[in-house]
């Protein structure tokens, strides 16, 4: 509760407790005013910059499942508890492991050349020295579904398929379909491993990594996939694609790999408790571990920095808001998505208390829309939320949010949730790449978005708004 | 001799044969409009291009003395008789040698996380298993040189010195100061190691590479220079910088490299042999050896396509020029311009009867300035060839060129040199690391590139100029 929302207060309180939780359809104009506030405090952020700063500076790579990741647990916890959080704890789980200890493709012919690549999460490994073959290039993951067995049988398969770039980053669904599936295709059809031109945007030599799908007919993810896999370079694959047009080529790829069916990850949770209404909540989530490669800066340090920034920014204001907000720093995203699932497992009898969830997990830039997944009779808050955060340059977004990675799980048990698009032009420059180091985030933008999540968090919290509501009865 | 310049020709002709081989100063008229026509046809270049992608492809990484180099040799050497030049041949000669086998870097604490470094040119390898110290940080070579011997020994120097970006490229020569020093004056005061911030302009996870002055007190260069030493990428370094800010770090830095007294490299030299006056010769260099990091596209794979394009191009006219034009695609430029010096050697009777020499190792860039080191007398030609190549988009230069890495020796011989400017706002963005590949070339640049080498060239081969020519005695 503010100071500046104390009369306002009053009512909504009554109101809450009059409709069991969904609070009644107000226009929350006392939050409004204190939500500009907290815009206006988002721009002198210090929090939330330290924040990934620190994480990416003291800890640095933190793969899932590693004691890399274990660290950033127990740096975070401390730091949440520093910053003043409540309820500051590790939701425990564990997930099967995977990670790289080499490498390497080698051009044996025409002329010996090494190329850079990166394994997949889940590549299986090499016999040792590697194993060579002649390589089979295809244009697409389609390609190489309509090939004849004997056409890729012993074969190294490349799907060389470019991703285009796009500002909501819808291109990276249609080009990670060949990351995930090549390796079950390929084996199907007697491959002896897979590479991909890396699933990016940029032109420089550096491999994008990602996971595989390794899930079996269960559904389960298993520790490795069906074949050795790794990505090129965009140059690299340009070249492979030159040699290939010159006649065949023979290569050596060589990929060393640990795994285990089990090893420890955790969410990292911490929270600002709610007033009247605690036992309600508004979900703030990331992810805490990172790939190998980079420092995990806009992937997803930047999201965490940006939940804590905005959450210690209501934090600090007079009073506590009416709900609780629950920041989640999620293990295991890049392996699987594993603690969104852990989550939703862990909280299901939770669940229907989770009034709203949102999820940062797509770097650092502007956020330059705001879609929601409401109920129908909500429709208004939303409108309510474009036109707060309007001068902020977030325009309207339609209200098909799928949420993010790790609430998706949320969302689909109707919890509703809200993404705060941010611009994804050059997100994929980086995005799994040695690359996606702390210098990549630019302050402004990333303040922008702690200004967006504060506000409309605060709103969630304290303004009592029920975005669940169906649509009204009409007649 | 050109159709176009018969008439001329006669004349000039004459007026070197009167002249001993410093020519009438003439304005060669003719000879103007065939360059004007040879600049038209450089924007259907397709010899040089082809010539760079087909070596960066087929043959990629070059380094020097290595059986790459070797390949690239025997490769230059079939392209270019098959382009129809004279004289086809290799001036062999041997390089102290060195390689990198494998470079690591560890930070141990405060927290364990891997960096991207490169060992420089010369490193000595670490013990096995790497050496572990502590990192002590310089902003500059001179600030190492003022620090006490007691602050530096059994440490790892680290000289963190960014670089500024410079359309000429004289950032690089402030630069590369620390990257050439660094392992000598640290040796001195008893350090343990040498480390620097890359020497470029990028920020990437690509760090870059180079030699260190390996040279003794005799001159002569040494296979090893006096420590182990490495570059860190850009964001790597800001990350040591920043780690260093929070408290002391410990390293293990992993260097493994080969390294032998004598290793085989040499010149590719291929010709259009002139007429009259075919014993001058005018000089067009670039290097075929590169870092092993990239395939050597802009260093130096574009500038051999350059002037092997652009004398194509001469070759292809109806006649021969008066003069000899000579390509000179030099070995082992990069541990240490073993090719240029080997050259001047090898060529030292004939070295007065170079009438011009230009080197183009600066990438592909859009050329912008035309520089001379001429005689007082010949400032009329430089005039003359300024105008020629305006409609280019080249702006004069001065006439203080030093001609370039490999061809430096000659300009200090004396022989008359020029420097057709490219623009490197953006090559120490990818020089002398993982980046430096096919891609990087812009195709309409290159071949403005193509334009001027070939009018300039051809212009000193049959215009009958001396560029030596002194001042005219006055009184």
């Amino acid at each position: 509760m503010k100071a500046l929302s104390r009369g306002a207060f009053g009512a909504l309180a009554l109101g809450l407790a009059l409709s069991a939780g969904a609070g009644p359809q107000t226009d929350g104009a006392a939050e409004l005013a204190t939500a500009r506030q907290l815009m206006t405090a988002a721009k002198a952020d210090a929090v939330g910059l330290t924040f990934v700063e620190d994480l990416t500076t003291e800890i640095g790579p933190r793969l899932a499942g590693s004691p890399a990741e274990q660290r950033a647990r127990d740096w975070a916890v401390a730091e949440l508890k520093g910053l003043g959080f409540a309820n500051v704890r590790v939701d425990a789980f564990q997930i099967p492991y995977w990670s790289r200890t080499h490498e390497r493709l080698s051009v044996l012919g025409p002329s010996s050349q090494p190329m850079v690549i990166t394994a997949l999460g889940g590549s299986r490994a090499t016999p040792d020295g590697g194993l060579e073959a002649e390589v089979v290039r295809f244009t697409s993951l389609a390609d190489l579904g309509a090939a004849a067995d004997s056409d890729v049988a012993g074969r190294i398969v490349f799907i060389d398929e470019p991703m285009f770039r796009m500002q909501d980053g819808s291109g990276y669904g249609m080009a990670v379909a060949k990351r995930s599936a090549c390796h079950k295709m390929a084996a199907a059809k007697g491959a002896a491993a897979c590479l991909i031109r890396s699933v990016g945007t940029q032109h420089h030599r550096m491999p994008h990594t990602g996971v595989m799908d390794r899930r079996g007919a269960d559904g389960v993810s298993q520790p490795l996939g069906a074949l050795p896999a790794a990505a090129l370079s965009p140059p690299d694959a340009d070249q492979l694609a030159r040699l290939l047009a010159r006649g065949p080529v023979r290569v050596n790829l060589d990929i060393g790999v640990e795994s285990a069916e089990a090893a420890p990850s955790g969410n990292v949770i911490a929270e600002i408790e709610g007033g009247a209404h605690k036992d309600e909540i508004v979900l703030l989530g990331c992810h805490l571990d990172s790939w190998d490669l980079g420092t995990g800066a806009i992937d997803d340090g930047a999201g965490c920095g940006i939940i804590v920034g905005a959450a210690k920014l209501i934090d600090a204001l007079p009073g506590k808001p009416d709900r609780t907000i629950r920041v989640v720093l999620y293990g295991s995203e890049e392996l699987g998505v594993f603690g969104g699932d852990a989550y939703a497992r862990q909280h299901t009898e939770e669940l229907s208390k989770h009034v709203l969830a949102a999820e940062s997990d797509f770097g650092a830039g502007r956020i330059w829309r705001f879609q929601t997944k409401f109920g129908e009779g909500a429709l208004g808050h939303a409108k309510t939320l474009h036109t707060l955060l309007a001068p902020l340059g977030v325009g309207p977004g339609d209200n098909r949010s799928g949420g993010g990675p790790d609430i998706g799980v949320l969302a689909r048990s109707g919890v509703p949730v809200v993404s705060a698009g941010q611009d994804g032009t050059d997100y994929f420059n980086y995005h799994h790449t040695p690359d996606d180091t702390f210098d990549k985030i630019d302050p402004e933008e990333f303040r922008q978005n702690i200004a967006v999540y504060a506000a409309f968090a605060y709103m969630a919290a304290d303004a009592g708004w029920d975005f669940r509501a169906p649509a009204p009865a009409t007649e």
